[in-house]
């Protein structure tokens, strides 16, 4: 059965001329297959856990839904063996209202069949997908909210404290109040298992929310915000020049460097309260 | 045309209560499809530059091609636009010797067709699809030379010091000298793009070589350096189960937390020389 965590023997050096054995936890990965109607739609490696919400959130990303309903039901496959599960093979059922994938196309809603594929029709791609357009007038959001953020994700990592080296992604309210923390060795899937997670509570979209994640601000995620109708990312790393130009045409509050002192908010700034 | 930076306005906000506009560097991002033969096999968002690099060492990581011969065209797309080149799409010409991907199978070699997804069979797939295995017998790589990597490789970063957020894969030698660097937004390109270079001056197997990356090491990073023929890998972040186990299966030397004063190694300690 997959691990979250794994143990293993290594041997420490340091520059003085130590060398001594030790035992660490490693961070569990192992591929997940995800499959519709039984047919294989994609595999990632993640670490174990929340798989459900994971497949979920990645259906979101993907465009393929945008509410409860069109995910009515989710098994995970029966092993080789008689009696055994594998785990790592999730079969979706989908539900009416549902966007199935075309199977003749690439896995990414940002790709086109034609030979002009470009950050810009990257982000049309996106805005034609997203079910869940973000509002343009809504509740700004405090400074000192957006300021307490990577304490509070990096306070409710309880993987990161084992291993030192897990991804996380935190949804927060208006407040900077937790609504939900997930970790993986992949920082696109913690945003999948966050989405997932509310997808399954049938809280898309997610209006008036902050999602904070540990690392940096890529275009994939800020896609991942918008299909999800997150109106605010920040970052504790940088942002990429189409992460900001996605955010810029979404209405998306996209703050990076977020580092407790300070932060630096690349598009959305008449979305904060300064 | 796609660039390596940007120039974008932000806002620095302070918890003293500072705001103030500013302009900010950001890594360039732009999608990059890869056709093979004009059919479309895969798209991935990267940082614009050394492409040919980045395709021609994500076709090693798949196991398309393993040497030079493998790949004797690449050329970039003519764009939709009369006399336009789009930038973003590289078609391929395979050569003899190349394994062309199966249309039916998923993009990663370690997806199975069964139902029975798991890492050992990923760990499988790996050594089936590597053309070059490691030798057991090799030369030690020193103590002093593996903490010296992580501050050469950041020495060598331009990216970095412009932007504060890029990844970076530097191959060395065994005495510690840099052969080659490369930066990107994502770390799989960043390696990528470096073992593409290798291919294209006919280098490998990359025999007596050290692969010093920026992040985390994963499942994806050391199965690049298998592929590749790179006997080992540093990375500066911690490493994940499924990556611990390929490396041991590999007989790759696994470091990380690469931090230069200590280093913890978890594979392959037997070519370390302490």
């Amino acid at each position: 059965m997959p691990r979250i965590t794994q143990r293993t023997r290594i041997l420490k050096l340091t520059a003085d001329g130590g060398a001594r054995r030790a035992e660490d936890a490693v961070a569990g990965e192992e591929p997940l297959e995800i499959r519709i109607g039984g047919r294989s739609f994609s595999v990632t490696m993640r670490t174990p856990g929340n798989d459900f919400d994971l497949v979920a959130g990645f259906l979101v990303s993907e465009g393929v839904v945008s509410h409860a309903d069109h995910l009515p039901a989710m098994i995970v496959c029966a092993g080789d063996e008689p009696g055994a599960s594998s785990y790592n093979v999730i079969d979706v059922t989908l539900g009416p209202g549902a966007v199935p994938p075309d199977p003749t196309m690439e896995r990414h809603v940002y790709t086109t069949s034609s030979c002009g594929i470009c950050g810009t029709a990257s982000i049309e791609a996106v805005r034609k997908a997203s079910a869940h357009p973000l509002p343009e007038s809504r509740t700004p959001i405090g400074r000192e909210v957006l300021l307490a953020l990577p304490a509070r994700l990096r306070r409710a990592q309880p993987l990161f404290e084992r291993t030192g080296g897990v991804h996380a992604a935190g949804l927060f309210d208006a407040a900077g109040e937790l609504l939900c923390l997930r970790e993986d060795v992949g920082r696109h899937n913690a945003v999948d298992k966050v989405v997932g997670w509310a997808l399954r509570e049938n809280r898309l979209p997610l209006t008036d929310t902050i999602l904070q994640v540990s690392g940096r601000a890529s275009f994939e995620l800020v896609q991942k915000c918008v299909m999800a109708g997150i109106p605010a990312m920040a970052a504790v790393g940088a942002p990429s020049s189409l992460a900001v130009e996605l955010a810029k045409d979404s209405g998306l509050l996209l703050a990076a460097f977020s580092r407790g002192e300070t932060i630096n908010i690349y598009a959305g700034t008449r979305h904060v309260e300064v």
